[in-house]
Protein backbone atom coordinates (compact mmCIF):
# COMPACT_ATOMS: atom_id res chain seq x y z
CA UNK A 1 0.00 0.00 0.00
CA UNK A 2 1.57 3.24 -0.74
CA UNK A 3 1.80 5.60 2.34
CA UNK A 4 -0.13 9.49 1.22
CA UNK A 5 1.64 12.25 0.94
CA UNK A 6 2.21 14.35 4.25
CA UNK A 7 1.06 17.66 3.36
CA UNK A 8 1.35 20.74 5.85
CA UNK A 9 -1.61 23.61 5.54
CA UNK A 10 -0.96 27.08 6.71
CA UNK A 11 -2.33 30.83 5.67
CA UNK A 12 -1.40 34.86 6.50
CA UNK A 13 -5.30 34.95 7.28
CA UNK A 14 -6.25 32.58 10.23
CA UNK A 15 -7.00 29.23 11.34
CA UNK A 16 -10.39 30.37 10.66
CA UNK A 17 -10.57 32.00 7.57
CA UNK A 18 -12.35 30.37 4.88
CA UNK A 19 -9.84 30.10 2.58
CA UNK A 20 -7.89 27.90 4.18
CA UNK A 21 -10.68 25.94 5.03
CA UNK A 22 -11.12 25.69 0.99
CA UNK A 23 -7.62 24.61 0.82
CA UNK A 24 -8.14 22.03 3.89
CA UNK A 25 -11.02 20.27 2.18
CA UNK A 26 -9.34 20.14 -1.24
CA UNK A 27 -5.73 18.43 0.80
CA UNK A 28 -7.66 16.34 2.21
CA UNK A 29 -8.57 14.58 -1.31
CA UNK A 30 -4.98 13.85 -1.96
CA UNK A 31 -2.84 13.34 1.15
CA UNK A 32 -2.60 13.38 4.96
CA UNK A 33 -3.49 16.68 6.38
CA UNK A 34 -1.75 18.73 9.47
CA UNK A 35 -2.71 22.10 9.63
CA UNK A 36 -0.90 24.97 11.62
CA UNK A 37 -2.00 28.44 11.13
CA UNK A 38 -2.15 31.62 12.78
CA UNK A 39 -4.25 32.25 15.52
CA UNK A 40 -5.51 35.50 14.27
CA UNK A 41 -4.84 37.33 11.18
CA UNK A 42 -1.28 38.01 9.57
CA UNK A 43 -2.07 39.88 6.69
CA UNK A 44 1.13 41.83 5.56
CA UNK A 45 3.57 40.02 7.92
CA UNK A 46 6.08 40.00 5.22
CA UNK A 47 8.99 37.05 6.01
CA UNK A 48 8.29 38.31 10.23
CA UNK A 49 9.37 35.60 12.67
CA UNK A 50 8.95 36.07 16.32
CA UNK A 51 12.42 36.62 18.17
CA UNK A 52 11.27 38.54 21.56
CA UNK A 53 8.24 36.54 22.80
CA UNK A 54 7.09 32.81 23.22
CA UNK A 55 4.85 30.64 21.11
CA UNK A 56 2.01 29.14 21.86
CA UNK A 57 0.61 26.09 20.16
CA UNK A 58 -2.87 24.48 20.26
CA UNK A 59 -4.62 21.14 18.95
CA UNK A 60 -8.02 23.16 18.40
CA UNK A 61 -9.94 20.50 16.44
CA UNK A 62 -10.96 17.00 18.06
CA UNK A 63 -8.77 14.08 17.79
CA UNK A 64 -11.38 12.06 16.71
CA UNK A 65 -11.26 13.69 13.13
CA UNK A 66 -9.27 12.28 10.37
CA UNK A 67 -7.35 15.17 10.25
CA UNK A 68 -5.13 17.71 13.03
CA UNK A 69 -5.74 21.23 12.98
CA UNK A 70 -3.34 23.16 15.60
CA UNK A 71 -3.65 27.37 15.85
CA UNK A 72 -0.18 29.34 16.68
CA UNK A 73 0.65 32.49 18.03
CA UNK A 74 3.02 33.38 15.98
CA UNK A 75 3.39 34.77 11.90
CA UNK A 76 2.89 32.16 9.12
CA UNK A 77 6.96 31.81 8.58
CA UNK A 78 6.85 31.08 12.35
CA UNK A 79 3.54 28.14 11.99
CA UNK A 80 6.14 26.67 9.36
CA UNK A 81 8.90 26.04 11.75
CA UNK A 82 7.38 25.03 14.62
CA UNK A 83 5.09 22.73 12.28
CA UNK A 84 8.32 20.98 10.99
CA UNK A 85 10.17 20.96 14.09
CA UNK A 86 7.82 20.59 16.71
CA UNK A 87 4.31 19.05 15.71
CA UNK A 88 4.69 16.95 12.63
CA UNK A 89 6.45 13.53 13.50
CA UNK A 90 7.44 13.01 9.85
CA UNK A 91 9.08 15.55 7.45
CA UNK A 92 5.82 16.43 5.06
CA UNK A 93 5.97 16.13 1.35
CA UNK A 94 4.44 19.28 0.75
CA UNK A 95 3.12 22.53 2.22
CA UNK A 96 0.80 24.82 0.88
CA UNK A 97 -0.39 28.00 2.14
CA UNK A 98 -3.54 30.03 1.85
CA UNK A 99 -5.88 30.38 0.19
CA UNK A 100 -5.13 33.98 0.92
CA UNK A 101 -8.07 36.23 0.90
CA UNK A 102 -6.75 38.94 -1.96
CA UNK A 103 -3.77 39.04 -4.67
CA UNK A 104 0.22 38.19 -4.19
CA UNK A 105 0.87 38.82 -7.64
CA UNK A 106 3.65 41.26 -8.55
CA UNK A 107 6.06 43.01 -5.52
CA UNK A 108 2.70 41.58 -3.67
CA UNK A 109 4.92 38.72 -3.25
CA UNK A 110 7.24 40.64 -0.76
CA UNK A 111 4.50 41.83 1.97
CA UNK A 112 2.98 38.46 1.59
CA UNK A 113 2.66 36.79 4.75
CA UNK A 114 1.20 33.58 2.61
CA UNK A 115 4.25 33.64 0.01
CA UNK A 116 6.95 33.67 3.53
CA UNK A 117 4.92 30.61 4.65
CA UNK A 118 5.80 28.55 1.40
CA UNK A 119 8.99 30.51 0.96
CA UNK A 120 9.81 29.09 4.64
CA UNK A 121 8.80 25.82 3.68
CA UNK A 122 11.39 26.14 0.43
CA UNK A 123 14.28 27.44 2.59
CA UNK A 124 13.92 23.92 4.63
CA UNK A 125 14.21 21.91 0.91
CA UNK A 126 10.32 21.03 1.46
CA UNK A 127 8.17 21.38 -1.69
CA UNK A 128 5.76 24.23 -1.20
CA UNK A 129 2.99 26.17 -3.06
CA UNK A 130 1.02 29.05 -2.00
CA UNK A 131 -2.22 29.68 -3.40
CA UNK A 132 -3.74 33.07 -3.28
CA UNK A 133 -7.82 34.04 -5.09
CA UNK A 134 -8.22 38.18 -5.79
CA UNK A 135 -10.95 38.51 -3.88
CA UNK A 136 -9.78 40.00 -0.64
CA UNK A 137 -13.71 39.40 1.60
CA UNK A 138 -14.04 37.44 3.99
CA UNK A 139 -17.10 35.94 1.88
CA UNK A 140 -15.37 34.74 -1.27
CA UNK A 141 -16.43 32.24 -3.03
CA UNK A 142 -13.56 29.12 -3.63
CA UNK A 143 -15.31 26.97 -5.71
CA UNK A 144 -13.91 27.97 -8.97
CA UNK A 145 -10.71 27.80 -7.69
CA UNK A 146 -10.26 24.27 -6.09
CA UNK A 147 -10.37 22.04 -9.12
CA UNK A 148 -7.44 24.02 -10.60
CA UNK A 149 -5.80 24.16 -6.79
CA UNK A 150 -5.97 19.86 -6.98
CA UNK A 151 -4.37 19.87 -10.40
CA UNK A 152 -1.48 21.89 -9.48
CA UNK A 153 -1.02 19.82 -6.03
CA UNK A 154 -1.21 16.81 -7.60
CA UNK A 155 1.31 17.72 -10.28
CA UNK A 156 3.51 19.39 -8.08
CA UNK A 157 3.66 16.11 -5.91
CA UNK A 158 4.17 13.92 -9.52
CA UNK A 159 7.00 16.47 -11.10
CA UNK A 160 8.92 17.45 -8.42
CA UNK A 161 10.14 21.42 -8.03
CA UNK A 162 13.46 22.50 -8.94
CA UNK A 163 15.54 23.27 -5.95
CA UNK A 164 14.96 26.70 -4.47
CA UNK A 165 12.44 27.11 -6.01
CA UNK A 166 8.03 27.71 -4.44
CA UNK A 167 5.42 28.42 -6.63
CA UNK A 168 2.94 31.74 -6.60
CA UNK A 169 -0.17 30.93 -7.60
CA UNK A 170 -2.92 33.68 -8.06
CA UNK A 171 -6.22 32.79 -9.30
CA UNK A 172 -8.85 35.65 -10.74
CA UNK A 173 -11.75 35.94 -9.22
CA UNK A 174 -14.11 34.68 -11.67
CA UNK A 175 -16.37 31.41 -12.30
CA UNK A 176 -15.13 28.64 -13.39
CA UNK A 177 -16.51 28.49 -16.99
CA UNK A 178 -14.51 31.80 -17.41
CA UNK A 179 -10.98 30.92 -16.48
CA UNK A 180 -9.07 30.58 -19.23
CA UNK A 181 -6.47 27.85 -17.43
CA UNK A 182 -3.46 28.44 -15.79
CA UNK A 183 -0.15 30.40 -17.40
CA UNK A 184 3.44 29.85 -15.85
CA UNK A 185 4.47 33.35 -16.01
CA UNK A 186 6.92 36.00 -13.97
CA UNK A 187 6.30 38.49 -11.32
CA UNK A 188 5.56 42.19 -13.02
CA UNK A 189 7.14 44.85 -12.14
CA UNK A 190 5.12 47.13 -9.80
CA UNK A 191 4.53 48.73 -6.67
CA UNK A 192 1.87 50.65 -4.22
CA UNK A 193 1.42 54.51 -4.47
CA UNK A 194 0.88 55.06 -0.66
CA UNK A 195 -1.20 57.56 0.49
CA UNK A 196 -1.27 58.05 4.57
CA UNK A 197 -4.55 59.39 5.91
CA UNK A 198 -3.57 61.40 8.91
CA UNK A 199 -6.05 62.07 11.70
CA UNK A 200 -6.19 63.01 15.12
CA UNK A 201 -6.96 61.12 18.10
CA UNK A 202 -8.96 62.16 20.93
CA UNK A 203 -5.67 63.96 22.94
CA UNK A 204 -5.14 65.69 19.80
CA UNK A 205 -2.32 63.07 18.58
CA UNK A 206 -1.43 62.80 14.80
CA UNK A 207 -1.47 59.23 13.41
CA UNK A 208 -2.11 57.61 9.89
CA UNK A 209 -3.38 54.97 8.23
CA UNK A 210 -1.04 53.01 5.49
CA UNK A 211 -3.44 53.17 2.49
CA UNK A 212 -2.69 52.96 -1.60
CA UNK A 213 -3.03 52.07 -4.91
CA UNK A 214 -1.31 49.04 -7.06
CA UNK A 215 0.04 50.34 -9.93
CA UNK A 216 1.52 47.67 -12.68
CA UNK A 217 4.38 49.03 -14.15
CA UNK A 218 4.17 46.89 -17.19
CA UNK A 219 0.82 46.98 -18.09
CA UNK A 220 0.56 44.31 -21.51
CA UNK A 221 3.99 42.51 -21.15
CA UNK A 222 2.43 39.17 -21.83
CA UNK A 223 4.82 36.84 -19.92
CA UNK A 224 3.81 38.56 -16.38
CA UNK A 225 1.13 37.63 -13.93
CA UNK A 226 -0.72 40.40 -13.74
CA UNK A 227 -1.54 40.36 -17.88
CA UNK A 228 -2.31 36.86 -16.64
CA UNK A 229 -4.63 37.38 -14.08
CA UNK A 230 -6.22 40.77 -16.02
CA UNK A 231 -6.89 37.49 -19.00
CA UNK A 232 -8.47 35.64 -16.99
CA UNK A 233 -5.66 32.66 -16.65
CA UNK A 234 -4.41 31.60 -13.45
CA UNK A 235 -0.87 32.79 -12.88
CA UNK A 236 1.89 30.26 -11.69
CA UNK A 237 5.38 32.10 -10.70
CA UNK A 238 8.36 30.25 -9.72
CA UNK A 239 10.03 32.27 -6.92
CA UNK A 240 13.15 32.01 -5.36
CA UNK A 241 14.54 32.89 -1.76
CA UNK A 242 18.59 33.68 -3.93
CA UNK A 243 17.73 37.35 -4.02
CA UNK A 244 21.27 37.94 -5.50
CA UNK A 245 20.99 40.09 -8.39
CA UNK A 246 23.22 37.92 -10.41
CA UNK A 247 23.28 39.68 -13.50
CA UNK A 248 24.65 42.55 -11.92
CA UNK A 249 27.52 41.24 -10.35
CA UNK A 250 29.58 42.05 -13.05
CA UNK A 251 29.02 45.81 -13.18
CA UNK A 252 29.58 46.58 -9.70
CA UNK A 253 33.00 44.23 -9.40
CA UNK A 254 33.23 47.38 -12.55
CA UNK A 255 33.25 49.95 -9.47
CA UNK A 256 36.14 48.53 -7.97
CA UNK A 257 35.37 49.27 -4.00
CA UNK A 258 39.12 48.63 -3.40
CA UNK A 259 40.66 51.45 -4.66
CA UNK B 1 26.79 75.62 -5.44
CA UNK B 2 26.05 71.94 -5.77
CA UNK B 3 23.15 70.83 -3.44
CA UNK B 4 24.26 68.03 -1.11
CA UNK B 5 22.24 64.16 -1.69
CA UNK B 6 19.19 63.77 0.44
CA UNK B 7 19.84 61.04 2.97
CA UNK B 8 16.97 59.07 4.27
CA UNK B 9 18.32 56.56 7.61
CA UNK B 10 16.68 54.07 9.06
CA UNK B 11 17.24 50.26 10.72
CA UNK B 12 15.27 47.74 12.33
CA UNK B 13 16.92 48.26 15.89
CA UNK B 14 15.10 50.99 16.47
CA UNK B 15 16.60 54.65 17.02
CA UNK B 16 18.48 54.59 19.66
CA UNK B 17 20.42 51.60 18.88
CA UNK B 18 24.02 52.25 18.52
CA UNK B 19 24.27 50.78 14.90
CA UNK B 20 22.18 54.07 13.69
CA UNK B 21 24.24 56.46 15.42
CA UNK B 22 27.31 55.46 13.65
CA UNK B 23 25.42 55.28 10.26
CA UNK B 24 24.20 58.91 10.99
CA UNK B 25 27.18 60.47 11.75
CA UNK B 26 29.06 58.84 8.36
CA UNK B 27 26.02 60.34 6.62
CA UNK B 28 26.84 63.69 7.92
CA UNK B 29 29.36 63.83 6.57
CA UNK B 30 28.31 62.96 2.80
CA UNK B 31 24.46 64.69 2.57
CA UNK B 32 21.45 66.23 4.27
CA UNK B 33 20.44 63.86 6.74
CA UNK B 34 16.46 62.94 7.65
CA UNK B 35 15.89 59.38 9.98
CA UNK B 36 12.97 57.66 10.31
CA UNK B 37 13.55 55.03 12.33
CA UNK B 38 10.86 52.68 14.43
CA UNK B 39 10.21 53.37 17.99
CA UNK B 40 11.10 49.65 19.30
CA UNK B 41 13.33 46.87 18.21
CA UNK B 42 12.00 45.38 14.96
CA UNK B 43 14.31 42.41 14.20
CA UNK B 44 13.14 39.49 12.38
CA UNK B 45 10.24 41.70 10.70
CA UNK B 46 10.93 40.74 7.34
CA UNK B 47 9.37 42.94 5.13
CA UNK B 48 6.64 43.37 7.46
CA UNK B 49 4.23 46.54 6.62
CA UNK B 50 1.44 47.57 9.25
CA UNK B 51 -2.23 47.29 7.77
CA UNK B 52 -4.16 46.91 10.68
CA UNK B 53 -3.03 49.49 13.35
CA UNK B 54 -2.56 53.39 13.11
CA UNK B 55 1.04 54.60 12.32
CA UNK B 56 2.36 57.27 15.45
CA UNK B 57 5.35 59.63 13.61
CA UNK B 58 7.20 62.34 15.90
CA UNK B 59 10.11 64.54 15.77
CA UNK B 60 12.46 63.53 18.56
CA UNK B 61 15.45 65.69 18.12
CA UNK B 62 15.69 69.24 18.62
CA UNK B 63 14.56 71.87 15.79
CA UNK B 64 17.73 73.47 16.34
CA UNK B 65 19.49 69.96 15.27
CA UNK B 66 21.53 70.16 11.63
CA UNK B 67 19.23 67.07 10.83
CA UNK B 68 15.91 65.89 11.53
CA UNK B 69 14.90 62.58 13.54
CA UNK B 70 11.47 60.89 13.51
CA UNK B 71 10.52 58.06 15.17
CA UNK B 72 7.51 55.82 14.19
CA UNK B 73 5.95 53.23 15.68
CA UNK B 74 5.77 51.13 12.34
CA UNK B 75 8.32 48.20 11.26
CA UNK B 76 10.92 49.29 9.19
CA UNK B 77 9.20 49.14 5.53
CA UNK B 78 6.54 51.31 6.99
CA UNK B 79 9.13 53.89 8.08
CA UNK B 80 10.53 53.70 4.88
CA UNK B 81 7.05 54.03 3.22
CA UNK B 82 6.30 57.27 5.57
CA UNK B 83 9.37 58.81 5.09
CA UNK B 84 9.43 59.16 1.44
CA UNK B 85 5.45 60.19 1.57
CA UNK B 86 4.68 61.98 4.88
CA UNK B 87 8.06 63.30 6.35
CA UNK B 88 10.75 64.44 3.44
CA UNK B 89 9.87 67.26 1.59
CA UNK B 90 11.39 66.06 -1.52
CA UNK B 91 12.55 62.45 -2.79
CA UNK B 92 15.53 61.36 -1.37
CA UNK B 93 18.75 60.73 -3.40
CA UNK B 94 19.54 57.61 -0.90
CA UNK B 95 18.48 55.19 1.97
CA UNK B 96 20.33 53.34 3.93
CA UNK B 97 19.48 50.59 6.71
CA UNK B 98 21.45 49.63 9.87
CA UNK B 99 24.28 49.45 10.64
CA UNK B 100 22.63 46.48 11.93
CA UNK B 101 23.72 44.65 15.03
CA UNK B 102 24.03 41.10 13.26
CA UNK B 103 24.41 39.64 10.33
CA UNK B 104 21.79 39.59 7.40
CA UNK B 105 24.40 37.85 5.25
CA UNK B 106 23.02 34.48 3.54
CA UNK B 107 19.49 33.56 3.89
CA UNK B 108 18.83 36.42 6.92
CA UNK B 109 18.43 38.56 4.20
CA UNK B 110 14.85 37.38 3.87
CA UNK B 111 14.21 37.82 7.50
CA UNK B 112 15.85 41.11 7.83
CA UNK B 113 14.36 43.80 8.97
CA UNK B 114 17.10 46.19 7.48
CA UNK B 115 17.32 44.76 4.43
CA UNK B 116 13.36 45.01 4.09
CA UNK B 117 13.46 48.43 4.59
CA UNK B 118 16.22 49.10 1.95
CA UNK B 119 14.56 47.09 -0.46
CA UNK B 120 11.48 48.96 0.15
CA UNK B 121 13.34 52.20 -1.23
CA UNK B 122 14.76 50.28 -4.05
CA UNK B 123 10.74 49.11 -5.16
CA UNK B 124 10.15 52.64 -4.78
CA UNK B 125 13.44 53.48 -7.17
CA UNK B 126 15.41 55.30 -4.59
CA UNK B 127 18.91 54.07 -4.24
CA UNK B 128 19.30 51.83 -1.39
CA UNK B 129 21.97 50.23 0.95
CA UNK B 130 21.56 48.22 3.64
CA UNK B 131 24.32 47.63 6.47
CA UNK B 132 25.40 45.36 8.88
CA UNK B 133 27.84 44.23 11.42
CA UNK B 134 28.69 40.89 12.54
CA UNK B 135 27.70 41.72 16.29
CA UNK B 136 24.63 41.50 17.54
CA UNK B 137 25.53 43.14 21.37
CA UNK B 138 24.21 46.45 21.80
CA UNK B 139 27.68 47.91 22.27
CA UNK B 140 28.81 46.49 19.50
CA UNK B 141 31.82 48.60 18.06
CA UNK B 142 31.49 50.24 14.89
CA UNK B 143 34.24 52.47 14.35
CA UNK B 144 36.15 49.89 11.82
CA UNK B 145 33.01 49.77 9.53
CA UNK B 146 32.84 53.77 8.88
CA UNK B 147 35.23 54.56 6.34
CA UNK B 148 33.99 51.37 4.05
CA UNK B 149 30.37 52.31 4.66
CA UNK B 150 31.52 55.66 3.87
CA UNK B 151 33.11 54.39 0.53
CA UNK B 152 30.06 52.61 -0.40
CA UNK B 153 27.93 54.85 0.25
CA UNK B 154 30.33 57.95 -2.17
CA UNK B 155 30.33 54.86 -4.57
CA UNK B 156 26.95 54.15 -5.14
CA UNK B 157 25.98 57.90 -5.08
CA UNK B 158 28.76 58.31 -8.01
CA UNK B 159 27.98 55.41 -10.14
CA UNK B 160 24.57 54.45 -9.45
CA UNK B 161 22.60 51.17 -8.76
CA UNK B 162 21.10 49.59 -11.00
CA UNK B 163 17.27 49.68 -11.88
CA UNK B 164 15.75 46.72 -9.21
CA UNK B 165 19.16 46.67 -7.32
CA UNK B 166 19.59 47.31 -3.59
CA UNK B 167 22.86 46.34 -1.79
CA UNK B 168 23.24 44.06 1.45
CA UNK B 169 26.09 45.02 3.29
CA UNK B 170 27.99 42.68 5.96
CA UNK B 171 31.00 43.77 7.88
CA UNK B 172 33.00 41.08 9.87
CA UNK B 173 33.38 42.22 13.18
CA UNK B 174 37.30 42.71 12.98
CA UNK B 175 39.31 45.89 13.39
CA UNK B 176 39.93 47.77 11.00
CA UNK B 177 43.61 46.70 10.46
CA UNK B 178 42.68 42.35 10.02
CA UNK B 179 39.97 43.72 6.98
CA UNK B 180 41.04 42.59 3.73
CA UNK B 181 38.77 45.22 1.78
CA UNK B 182 35.31 44.66 0.09
CA UNK B 183 34.30 41.54 -1.95
CA UNK B 184 31.83 41.80 -4.11
CA UNK B 185 29.59 38.38 -3.83
CA UNK B 186 26.53 36.03 -4.12
CA UNK B 187 23.74 35.28 -1.29
CA UNK B 188 25.39 31.74 -0.07
CA UNK B 189 22.37 29.05 0.16
CA UNK B 190 21.93 28.20 3.79
CA UNK B 191 19.00 27.68 6.55
CA UNK B 192 18.67 27.92 10.45
CA UNK B 193 17.90 24.58 12.36
CA UNK B 194 15.83 26.14 14.91
CA UNK B 195 15.15 24.24 17.98
CA UNK B 196 12.42 25.16 20.25
CA UNK B 197 12.76 25.03 23.90
CA UNK B 198 9.36 23.70 25.03
CA UNK B 199 8.29 25.50 28.79
CA UNK B 200 5.40 26.11 30.99
CA UNK B 201 3.96 28.98 32.14
CA UNK B 202 2.64 28.97 36.00
CA UNK B 203 -0.78 27.79 34.80
CA UNK B 204 0.91 24.78 33.47
CA UNK B 205 0.27 25.92 29.95
CA UNK B 206 2.91 25.12 27.20
CA UNK B 207 4.94 27.48 25.08
CA UNK B 208 8.09 28.00 23.36
CA UNK B 209 10.73 30.47 22.31
CA UNK B 210 12.09 29.92 19.09
CA UNK B 211 16.30 29.35 18.98
CA UNK B 212 18.17 27.47 16.29
CA UNK B 213 21.55 27.51 14.55
CA UNK B 214 22.56 28.85 11.33
CA UNK B 215 24.10 26.76 9.07
CA UNK B 216 25.92 27.69 5.26
CA UNK B 217 25.32 24.55 2.87
CA UNK B 218 28.19 25.90 0.85
CA UNK B 219 31.30 26.21 3.00
CA UNK B 220 34.30 26.95 0.78
CA UNK B 221 32.43 28.49 -2.03
CA UNK B 222 34.87 31.47 -2.60
CA UNK B 223 31.61 33.95 -4.90
CA UNK B 224 29.54 33.77 -1.90
CA UNK B 225 29.29 35.95 1.24
CA UNK B 226 29.63 33.83 4.17
CA UNK B 227 32.98 33.09 2.54
CA UNK B 228 33.98 36.73 2.47
CA UNK B 229 33.24 36.68 5.65
CA UNK B 230 34.87 34.22 6.99
CA UNK B 231 38.20 35.60 5.19
CA UNK B 232 37.94 39.27 6.37
CA UNK B 233 36.17 40.49 3.64
CA UNK B 234 33.00 43.16 3.52
CA UNK B 235 30.77 41.37 1.58
CA UNK B 236 28.59 43.02 -0.90
CA UNK B 237 25.69 41.45 -2.04
CA UNK B 238 23.51 43.29 -5.33
CA UNK B 239 19.46 42.15 -3.73
CA UNK B 240 16.90 42.10 -5.93
CA UNK B 241 12.98 42.24 -5.27
CA UNK B 242 12.13 40.34 -8.41
CA UNK B 243 11.54 37.16 -7.12
CA UNK B 244 10.96 35.37 -10.22
CA UNK B 245 13.23 32.08 -10.51
CA UNK B 246 13.69 33.13 -13.96
CA UNK B 247 15.62 30.14 -15.36
CA UNK B 248 13.03 27.58 -13.99
CA UNK B 249 10.53 29.05 -16.25
CA UNK B 250 10.83 26.74 -19.24
CA UNK B 251 10.90 23.54 -17.09
CA UNK B 252 7.50 24.25 -15.08
CA UNK B 253 5.93 25.34 -18.75
CA UNK B 254 7.11 21.44 -19.54
CA UNK B 255 4.83 20.16 -16.85
CA UNK B 256 1.10 21.03 -19.04
CA UNK B 257 -0.32 21.95 -16.38
CA UNK B 258 -3.72 22.62 -18.72
CA UNK B 259 -3.59 19.50 -19.87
Amino acid sequence: MTKKPLILVTNDDGITAPGIRALIEVMKTIGDVVVVAPNSPQSGMGHAITLDSMLFVERVNSTKESHAEYSCSGTPADCVKIGIREVLDRRPNLCVSGINHGSNASINVIYSGTMSAALEAGIEGIPAIGFSLLNYKWDANFSAAKPYVKSIVENTLKNSLPEGVVLNVNIPNISENSLNGIKICRQAKGNWEETFDKRKNPQGKEYYWLSGKFVNLENKKEDTDEWALENNFISVVPTQFDLTAHKHIKELKSWNLNE
